[in-house]
């Protein structure tokens, strides 16, 4: 069992984000963000559901902590999402000065590496594998479901 | 007088609503999208009246833009914004594969080709430039009278 305010404990929590994606056959990414401890936004994927490509799990989760927060800001707060965000999100979370992102799949086709290092704020701590093959298998998962 | 359907006569209607930005305090910078020589979406920044971060005008553009098409995808449409857009901003373009990008201002700081030249879509063609002089003095006078 994962200790309690562990990485991947909230991992699990993004996990959790992610499979009610995968029920509503959306990508399966979820999201959680963290401040002092306590969940104050959960996400997943709702692109097609919304029929708008911004509102990957990330975007709804900054957009939610924000007005939990009520604040821009989200400089105490711990970002933990199911794969490597894309050039949008980790971006947006430049803006929000973030304090840490932890993510568990790494994204080889559109994570934010393989554009730049150098996408999210100077101040954000990136911590990559947390999970990380719970994580890819899910959307593995998907992907095969989808061929058949 | 710019003639019907330039860019000149778009990025107006773009600096339009960077003028309602700039009034309600916002840094001013404005967004249409145009689709078939007609405008489907305006919008403007809003991330201080939101506290959202993600609510930059070209964001709130398309996701106006893809409920009036009832589409996630943008290939036929332009979007005219007064400043260069930044890396969340370019990196939603990408999802949208949106034909036409049109920009005023560059943005030397934190415009996406600070970055990468390779944000955008390949399928999305990018000018820079129109104009250029109205657009930056409009966010020149907001940081301006800032400082007073």
């Amino acid at each position: 069992m994962d200790s309690v305010f562990s990485d991947e404990y909230f991992m699990r929590a993004a996990l959790n984000e992610a499979r009610r994606a995968f029920e509503e056959e959306e990508i399966p990414v979820g999201a959680v963000i963290v401040c002092k401890n306590q969940i104050i936004a959960r996400a997943y994927n709702m692109t097609q559901k919304l029929n708008d490509v911004t509102a990957h799990a990330e975007m709804i989760a900054f957009t939610s902590a924000s007005n939990y927060l009520n604040s821009k800001y989200l400089t105490d707060c711990t970002l933990y999402v199911t794969l490597e965000p894309c050039n949008m999100c980790a971006g947006a979370s430049f803006w929000t000065q973030i304090s840490r992102i932890v993510y568990g799949a790494s994204d080889e086709k559109r994570g934010y590496h393989q554009t730049s290092e150098y996408m999210t704020h100077p101040k954000t701590v990136v911590q990559k594998g947390v999970l990380e093959e719970e994580c890819a298998e899910l959307i593995r998962e998907f992907f095969r479901r989808k061929r058949v």
